[in-house]
C-alpha cells in the first residue's frame, strides 16, 4: 500500500537554514522556494536570474512519516528518482548516500522505524560543478551524470534545479509483493510467432495473463515461457496500428499491469550508401536506415527537449498534449536529445500508444566526459537503470550515447570510455536494439540552424539541402520569433521593438543565443523583406520564413529517400517561453505556424515541388520539379494541376494525371518552368499544386517586381 | 612435468580410414599426409591443388600415452590450440567436443586413465563451410572463427589446413602447480610510479620476484600489490629502449617466468583533424594518433600476414628472422591483419623484445559475419582467450575487430553484433588498450595497390598520396615480381616468359590475383619501359617501380605528420613463394630491393624530397621540395647538397646548411627546380640528396630523352 507524504522544504545557505516551506513531490525544490519567496513568474523578463543565488546551497525535504503497516509487512521508502546528489536520513541517521537522478531507490525502513514519530529527511547536495571549469557554463557538468541542459543552453536559461522530481512515497509490502515483471520475446523471421519469456520478480507464485487490445485473454498460466501465434504487430504512426497487448501479473494479494508491443527493429545500411570510389578508400557511411517489422521506414520527426525547465512539474497530461500534436503532424519519431536525457515513464507509455518511435540518448551532450573511474561508476549505475527501465517499450527504437560528442565543441571520440561503456551495457542488457555512440556519425548531418547563411552550402535552406547528400538529417532548424502574446508575457514593453540586445531578449534567446543574431535572426529577415514597421509584421515575416523553410527542408529530405532515411528537425518544443527559437511548438504546447506547415509536408502521400530557392524576381525563369511522395505502406494514386499565382496572374504550368506511386516510393514528375511576370504590388507568389483528394500543396515564395537578379544580401552571422 | 607424445595421423575419407602416417605436433595434418603421400614441393607449379581433395575429410591424431605420474599428481592433456572443430577421445570415450583454434585446452584425465595402455585420439572435423556459400570462396568461412585466409586470398593459395597447430602434450601436476600469473599495473600520470598488482592462479602460496634487465631484484615478496618507483619504460623501436623486467613466481615445487614492460598507450585524435566546415555537418575523423608514454609516435610499419601456409610449422626462429628485418628497417609497428589473426606466443615475445608495436586484429576479414547466437558464442570464447592471452604484452597497442569490414565487399557495419561483442569484451578485459571495429575507419585510407592506375587519384603513387589527406594510411601497396630464383622454383620453364595467364602464374598470384593484371602488373611496367626483352629485365623494372613507389609513399606520409599518424604498407611478408606480390620480403625471409628502399625511407632522420611524379622528359621543368624528416625523440642537425644526375649531367640545385629539426618534427625547405637537359641514351635520372653524416637520400626516376609531355599510358586494370 502506498502512503503519500506531506513534505516541507528547507534551504541551507552557508549552513544557515531557511524557514520551512511547502514542498511539492514530485517537483523541484528551487521552484517551491521561489513560490514561497515570491520570485514571480519565471518567464517574465529577468526573473529567471533570481535562481542563480540558489545554485550552491543544500536543500532538505522533511516529513514526519504517515502510514500504517500490518503485522509482517515491510516498510519501504520508494522514489523513482532523486535529483542529483543526496543523503537520506531516518530519524537523524543517514541510511543512504547516492548520486544520479535516473535510478529508482527502494529503501527498506522496517527495522529502523520507531513505534511513532518517524522523520525522514532527504538532503540534496549542491549541483555538481567541476572544480576549475568555467563558471556558469555547461562545462561544470562534464564530470557528472547531471543533465547539462539546465546549466544553460541556447534555448534553456541557466536555471539549476534538483530534488524529488519523481514520485516518492512510503510503501508497505507483504512477502507476496511483486517487485517487477518484464516480458521478453523473439519474433520468428516471418513474424508469425512470438516466443515469449516472462520474468517475474516475486517470492510467491504468480499467474501471468496476456490480453489483446479488445481484452480477450490470449494466454493465462503460471508457465512463463510460451509461444504466441500470429501476434499482432506494433507499427509506428503512419505505417499501421501501434498495437499493444496488456498483461496482468497477479497472486493472492497483488496484481500489476503492463503492456507489450511485438515488433522487430533493425538499423540497416542506407540504400545507395556506397564505398568511396577512389583510392585511398575509407569506409562507407554509418548505417541509419530503420527497418520496422521487415519494412524500411523513413523517419520523420523532431528533436524533443525537456518540456519544462522544472522537470519535476511535468505530468502525463503535459506530455499528452505535445505528443498528440506530434502524432497529428504525421511524425513517427522523436529524438530524445542527450542534454536533457530521460523523461518520466508516462512519456514512453504515450509513445507506445501513439506509435511514436523514440530515439533515446543518454545524458551526455556537447561536453568532454572523462575516462575516470568515479564518473564511469555513476554512469554505469544510471545507464543500467535507464536501459532496464525502458527496454520493454516497443516505441524505443535506438539508444544513443549523447549529442554531438564527435565534434570539436565536445571533444570525445570512438575511444572515449564512457561511450564504450554505454555500448557495452546496451549490448549486455538490450542487444537487439541498435546503438550509436553519438549523432552525427559519418554520413549524417546536423545543421544548419538558420534560413540562410554564408556558412551553409549556397544560400538558403532550399539550396543547401538540395545540394547535400546525407544518409540522415538528424538536426536542422529554421528559427522564428514567438507570438506577440508570448513576447508580451516575457519582454517588458520598452524592450519589445525593435528586437535588439536587451537583457530580456538575451535571456529569452532572441539574440546572442547561438550566434550574435540568433534566434531572432533579424538581419536575415531584413535581407529578404527590408526593415519591418512593427513587431507583428516582423513576427509574421519570421514565421513565413520558418514555415516555408521547414517545408522545403522536410520535403527535400523525403525526396532523397531511400538514400536518406531520416528528417528530424531541431527542435519540436521548448522548456519555457522563448522570444525566438527553432522550435515549432511554443511553451507549453502552442503550435507555431510552422507546425501546421510541417504537418502538411509530412502527410503520407502528397504532391510536392522541388523549388531551387526562396526568392524570385520578375523576369526570372522560375523552375520547379513536381513529385509525388508516398511513405505510406500502400500504393497511392492521384492527379495534380500545377499553377503559379503572382499577384493577379495565375499561370497554369502542368496537369499530371494518373499518377501512381507504389507503397513507400516517391515519383519524380516533370519540371515546370515559366518566366516570371511583372506583377505590380505583389510581394510574394504561390506555387499551387492542386489535387482533388487532399494531396495538394502550396508553396509561398518571395517575389520582387523589379528585376534584380543579384542574390539578396545574406549576412554571415 | 611435460611428456611429449608420438602421434600417428589418419585421414578418414567418406568413412574410409587411410594407412596411418607420422604426424608432427605442432603441425598441420594435411601436410603430414602430403609428405607421406609424396605430394611434392607445395610451392612448385600447381602442386598446391592436390590439397583440394582433402578439404572435406575427417582427420585423426592418435597416440598411446607415455608418461609417469607420481602419487597424488593429476594428469592433463594440454594443447595451446587445436584447429578447428574437434573431439578428443580417451580410450574411445569422447571427453571433449570443441570449436576454435585460439583457446587453450587443459583436460584432466586422471580419473579416466587405465593403469596401462591409454590411447588418446583427437579427431578433427572437416573445415567449416557454410551451406549455400559459393564453393571455393572465403564466404565459406563467414559463419565461423576459422581464419578465412586459407580459403584463398590474392596472395595465399586455396589450401585448407587444420590440426594440432600448437604444442600438445601430457602434463602431470601436483597441487602446487602454478596455473597462471598476470601482472597488471597503473602508471602515474608523470610515469614516476607504477602501482603493480599481481594475479597468481595457484592453490599454494607463491613468492613473486621482479628483476630489472640487469637481473637485479627490484621486488620480492608474497604481497601481490606494490609500488615500483621510477619504473624504466618500454619504448618502441626508434623511440627508446624496449625495456623489459622479468618476473619469477615460485613455490616449493614450481616456478614460472615472465616479462613486464611498463608503458602507457592512448589513441588520440589526430592533430589538425577538424570538424567539417560547412553545414550540414558530420563528425570529425576517427582518432588514430598513437601516444606512447605521453609522446605521439608516428607509426611506420607494415601489414603482417601468416608467414607460412602451414601455420603449425612456424617456429620462433621463423618469426625471429622476419622480425629482425622489421626492426632493422626502422619499423615500429605491425598490423596483424585479421584474415590470419593470431600468431603463436613467440611472435609477441619477440615483438616485446624488439620494440615492435602490434596492432592485433581478430580473425574477421572481408566477410559478413552474422549476428547469430552460435557464431557469437564461439567468437566470445575465442576472443576471451585471445585477449587474456595477449594483454600482458607491452608491444600490443591496439585491438581491431578485423579487416575492411565497413566496406562493400564485407557488408558489416557499426551495428553488427560480432563487432559490438568484441568491443565489449575488450572493454571488460582490457579497457586501457584502444579498440577499433575495423580498418579503415572514417579518415583512414586503404589502397591503392598498384604503382599507377586510373582508379586512384591522378596517375602514380607520388601524385596520389600528395593529393590525399588521410589521418592514417594503413594499407597501401606497390607490387613487384619475385626474384628469378623464386620464379624458377615455382613456375615451369615453358610458362616463365612472357608472364601471362598460365596455370602456375595464376596460382602464384602473378595474374588474376586481384585485378586481371595484378600482381605482376605487366601493362603498368610496359607503360613506363616498353616491352621487356627478358624475364630478368622485367623483374628489374618491376622492382625499380616497387622500390621507388614505396619510397615515395612512405616519405610522403611522413611529411603529412602530424595530421597523418601512420604509414603501414600492404604487405610485409608472404606465406609461400608468390610469383608477384606487394610484399617486400619474399617467403620465407628474403628481402626484395624494396625492403632496403623502405629501410632508407624509414630512417629516423633523413633528408627527403617531395617529387611530383615518377616519369620525366627532357625539356620539362623538374621540381622537388626538399625536407628534413625527424621522427626521433631528439633534435637533429644536418646539411644537404641537392643535385640531379641525368646521364652524364650533374646539375647542382641546392645547398641547405645548418638545418635543425626539433625532436619528432619535420622541416620543409626550399623547392628545387631545373629544366631537364637532353641526355642522350639516359633512361633514368637520380635526384641526389647528399649529406655528410648518413642522412642523405637518392631518388631514381624515369627519364625520356625525347620531349614528350603527354602522360604515360596507364591502364585501368
Amino acid at each position: 500500500m502506498i502512503f503519500n507524504q506531506v513534505w516541507q522544504g528547507c534551504r541551507i545557505h552557508n549552513g544557515i537554514e531557511s524557514e520551512p516551506f511547502d514542498a511539492s513531490v514530485p517537483g523541484n525544490i528551487q521552484k517551491d522556494y521561489a513560490v514561497a519567496h515570491n520570485f514571480g513568474d519565471v518567464h517574465w523578463a529577468d526573473n529567471c536570474e533570481k535562481f542563480r543565488d540558489l545554485e550552491d546551497d543544500f536543500w532538505e525535504y522533511r516529513t514526519t512519516l504517515k502510514y500504517t503497516a500490518n503485522k509482517g509487512e515491510k516498510v519501504f521508502f520508494v522514489s523513482n528518482g532523486i535529483d542529483y546528489i543526496y543523503d537520506v536520513f531516518l530519524n537523524g541517521e543517514c541510511i543512504l548516500s547516492d548520486e544520479g537522478m535516473f535510478h529508482k531507490i527502494e529503501l527498506e525502513l522496517t527495522d529502523k522505524l520507531n513505534a511513532t514519530n518517524n522523520t525522514l529527511t532527504v538532503q540534496i547536495h549542491p549541483h555538481p560543478k567541476r572544480k576549475g571549469s568555467p563558471m556558469g557554463t555547461r562545462d561544470e557538468a562534464d564530470h557528472s551524470c547531471k543533465p547539462p541542459v539546465s546549466y544553460g543552453w541556447d534555448w534553456n536559461p541557466r536555471l539549476l534545479i534538483s530534488g524529488l522530481w519523481q514520485d516518492a512515497y512510503i510503501e508497505t509490502r507483504t512477502s507476496a509483493y511483486i517487485n517487477n515483471c518484464e516480458v521478453f520475446y523473439n519474433l520468428s523471421d516471418d513474424f508469425s510467432k512470438a516466443d515469449v519469456k516472462v520474468s517475474i520478480d516475486c517470492a510467491h507464485n504468480c499467474t501471468f495473463e496476456l490480453f489483446d487490445a479488445d481484452g480477450n485473454v490470449v494466454y493465462s498460466g503460471q508457465e512463463l515461457a510460451f509461444t504466441l501465434d500470429s501476434p499482432k504487430l506494433w507499427w509506428c504512426n503512419g505505417q499501421g496500428e501501434p498495437y499493444l497487448y496488456t498483461y496482468k501479473v497477479s497472486n493472492a494479494e497483488y496484481s500489476i499491469f503492463g503492456t507489450v508491443g511485438f515488433r522487430r527493429i533493425r538499423m540497416l545500411r542506407n540504400i545507395g550508401a556506397k564505398d568511396p570510389k577512389m583510392f585511398p578508400k575509407s569506409r562507407y557511411d554509418a548505417p541509419f536506415s530503420l527497418e520496422l517489422n521487415g519494412r524500411r521506414v523513413f523517419m520523420k520527426g523532431s528533436n524533443w527537449v525537456n518540456p519544462d525547465i522544472f522537470w519535476g512539474d511535468i505530468t502525463r497530461d503535459r506530455y499528452d498534449e505535445v505528443l498528440t500534436l506530434v502524432r497529428d503532424a504525421h511524425m513517427n519519431v522523436l529524438r530524445m536529445w542527450g542534454g536533457a536525457a530521460v523523461a518520466k515513464r508516462d512519456f514512453y507509455e504515450l509513445c507506445d500508444k501513439y506509435g511514436i518511435m523514440v530515439w533515446q540518448e543518454f545524458m551526455l551532450a556537447c561536453n568532454l566526459y572523462p575516462n575516470d573511474d568515479k564518473y564511469l561508476t555513476t554512469l554505469e549505475s544510471e545507464a543500467r537503470a535507464i536501459i532496464t527501465g525502458l527496454r520493454h517499450h516497443p516505441s524505443l527504437v535506438l539508444w544513443c550515447g549523447g549529442n554531438e560528442l564527435f565534434n570539436g565543441w565536445s571533444g570525445m571520440d570512438d575511444q572515449s570510455l564512457p561511450l564504450r561503456l554505454l555500448d557495452k551495457l546496451c549490448y549486455e542488457l538490450d542487444r537487439e536494439r541498435p546503438f550509436i555512440k553519438t549523432s552525427p556519425l559519418v554520413g549524417m548531418g546536423h545543421g544548419c540552424y538558420v534560413f540562410a547563411d554564408d556558412n551553409v552550402m549556397g544560400g538558403d535552406v532550399y539550396y543547401t539541402f538540395q545540394h547535400s547528400n546525407c544518409v540522415a538529417y538528424t538536426e536542422f532548424g529554421v528559427p522564428s520569433i514567438s507570438s506577440e502574446e508570448v513576447l508580451r508575457a516575457t519582454i517588458p514593453e520598452d524592450e519589445l521593438f525593435p528586437i535588439r540586445e536587451t537583457k530580456s531578449y538575451i535571456l529569452h534567446h532572441a539574440v546572442k543565443a547561438w550566434k550574435t543574431q540568433s534566434h531572432a535572426c533579424v538581419p536575415i529577415i531584413e535581407s529578404y523583406f527590408g526593415p519591418a514597421n512593427s513587431l507583428s509584421e516582423l513576427i509574421d515575416q519570421s514565421n513565413f520564413l520558418q514555415s516555408e523553410g521547414y517545408k522545403a527542408s522536410f520535403e527535400e529530405m523525403r525526396k532523397q529517400a531511400p538514400h536518406c532515411s531520416a528528417a528530424i528537425n531541431w527542435c519540436l518544443n521548448e522548456p519555457w517561453k522563448t522570444a525566438a527559437n527553432c522550435s515549432v511548438i511554443m511553451y507549453p504546447a502552442n503550435p507555431k505556424p510552422a507546425y501546421y506547415a510541417i504537418s502538411e509536408s509530412l502527410r503520407p502521400v502528397l504532391f510536392s515541388a522541388r523549388i531551387p530557392k526562396f526568392d524570385w524576381n520578375a523576369g526570372e525563369v522560375f523552375k520547379a520539379e513536381i513529385w509525388m511522395l508516398n511513405d505510406s505502406p500502400e500504393a497511392a494514386d492521384g492527379e495534380v494541376s500545377v499553377s503559379l499565382k503572382v499577384g493577379e496572374n495565375v499561370i497554369h504550368l502542368l496537369d499530371w494525371k494518373n499518377v501512381h506511386t507504389p507503397a513507400g516510393k516517391n515519383l519524380q514528375g516533370a519540371q515546370v518552368c515559366c518566366v516570371l511576370p511583372n506583377a505590380e504590388g505583389a510581394k510574394d507568389m504561390t506555387l499551387i499544386l492542386s489535387s482533388p483528394d487532399g494531396k495538394g500543396s502550396e508553396y509561398r515564395l518571395l517575389y520582387k517586381e523589379k528585376l534584380n537578379i543579384t542574390k539578396p544580401k545574406v549576412l554571415n552571422m
